[in-house]
């Protein structure tokens, strides 16, 4: 018998708490799964399911904890917690991925064919103008972890010229992968389409920094689902004001909810999506988290364990 | 040597007449590529390039004509012209086929994500809401020729499970191949967004009429980038105005440019694009002319043959 807890909000537990008892059940696996206001000694719980935004940040009473299984992609919030001694896995979900892509190749190819023309277009005007191929256009995507690679040969099979940058050389069949500082500087003057994937890391703040920007060639578009942070909002803001980059779609920032006086949300060449590029899907991230208190239980290594020194 | 005539307007002629002759020299065709208004005997021309818009009504005079080879893959124009008597083709082209796809894409990830709300968003508003996978969208495309075929593959390859109805019975690998009436009524049922992919024939035009619209589910998205007349528009705005149709993306319409004070311009629920889908492009289409005048040149059998009976 394993004990499981989910540290969220009220929503995770709506939505993971059932679940993940009955796919737990199904694997044989004997388990109870409570949440943070349930009476249980901390020193019982085996396994943690950390919720974005969970106010759990001392970790020390857990001392029996097997693992912390962070429920979203990104681990910024919690891998640089020294209270946390266990290993932490970040989440890889086939529905967060597929979202992800599915958001991805939809304002790629908005900006690509300028469909806001049409969607806002408030008078009579038959302005035929036919865009270029996907072929023709340029795309660069920044990080290239499960997210960035998924997203890229979505992209590379409509057609677009896609390259790829990371940290360490990375091999995508179809796409240009690219690394290091000289590969950066490449990987940003071919792109027409930006789109960022990287995770946040002291190494990635403000990586798209004024002078990164200007890298970029003149009209370039700005495609950010990573996290806000990559960018330095204020030279973003000037590269937009002075037509360097021509639009900029944004789905993650600094602060969230975005302030309603954040001047991103009144800029004419910024559109915001309210963080919904994707995440995580219970039906398809129930089985993930199984396999990973499966593999724990029977002393198997687990799967997409966080490097806590590179932070991802 | 043969002589070709390109017969549409003066943009055709700048765009198609230097590289087509160029191809044509290339493939070792020792050829003439005239226009309309280069004084040459009708009965002289060997082959015929038909653009849209062409003002040629009566082919009658062009008695040595081996073949009409249309420049746009719709032939509705010309196919009921009883003066042409020589085997007319339609165009199947990588790049039209290829914007299409890219369209097609574009438009229903943006009404499946729900993209306009953030486009048009004018207020400060963090109103989160995932929108369900691509997975739990089903979509139907009517129409499985060479366009349909291939948006119905790239639908199906971002996760959607697609249906494609067609005359007659196809298979497509990945989607689910209906056809007859009976299958319409299913393809309909099931579609949450549908795409017209047909051609213009009497026996589709008003497909889409007050009946079949009502088999749709409620809340349906509409998507025509196929021929104008496929749709009933009265029906189509009545069953906008009911809510029964939550949004319509149209390309094509009944008269084109669209008049300036046709109720689909103003009307909420409706997106026009003007005529942009796709187009045939000179640097992919030549390559398709030249061979078949190549394959008429050596007796071989042209491709892409219009059955005059079916008229596509």
């Amino acid at each position: 018998m394993i004990r499981v807890l989910i540290s969220g909000q009220r929503v995770d537990w709506d939505e993971y708490g059932e679940p993940l008892l009955a796919a737990l059940t199904n694997a044989g696996i004997e388990a109870e799964v409570i949440h943070e206001r349930m009476p249980r000694a901390p020193e019982t719980i085996d396994y943690i399911i950390y919720a974005p935004w969970s106010d759990m940040k001392d970790f020390s009473p857990f001392t029996g904890a097997k693992a912390v299984i962070n429920l979203w992609a990104g681990v910024e919030d919690v891998v640089t917690n020294d209270s946390l001694k266990a290993p932490l896995v970040r989440m890889v979900d086939p529905g967060l991925t597929g979202g992800m892509v599915e958001w991805c190749v939809a304002h790629a190819l908005r900006h690509h064919l300028g469909i806001d023309r049409d969607v806002c277009r408030r008078n009579a005007v038959w302005d035929q103008c036919v865009p270029p191929l996907a072929r023709e256009r340029p795309l660069t995507i920044l990080g290239l972890g499960v997210l960035g690679r998924a997203v890229a040969e979505a992209l590379s099979s409509l057609g677009f010229p896609v390259a790829g940058w990371s940290r360490s050389a990375k091999d995508v069949p179809g796409v240009t992968c690219l690394s290091g500082e000289g590969g950066l500087v490449e990987a940003l003057r071919r792109a027409e389409l930006l789109i960022l994937l990287l995770p946040l890391t002291p190494a990635t703040e403000e990586l798209m920094n004024s002078e990164r920007l200007a890298l970029l060639p003149k009209g370039a578009i700005l495609i950010n689902p990573g996290r806000g942070p990559l960018i330095d909002d204020d030279a973003l803001l000037a590269a937009l004001d002075s037509g360097h980059i021509a639009h900029a779609t944004l789905d993650v920032f600094r602060e969230e909810p975005l302030p309603g006086d954040h001047p991103f949300w009144a800029h004419p060449g910024i559109t915001v999506t309210p963080h919904v590029a994707s995440a995580t899907r219970p039906d398809t991230a129930v089985g993930v988290i199984v396999e990973n208190i499966r593999r724990g239980e029977s002393g198997k290594p687990l799967l997409h364990l966080v490097d806590r020194r590179l932070g991802y």
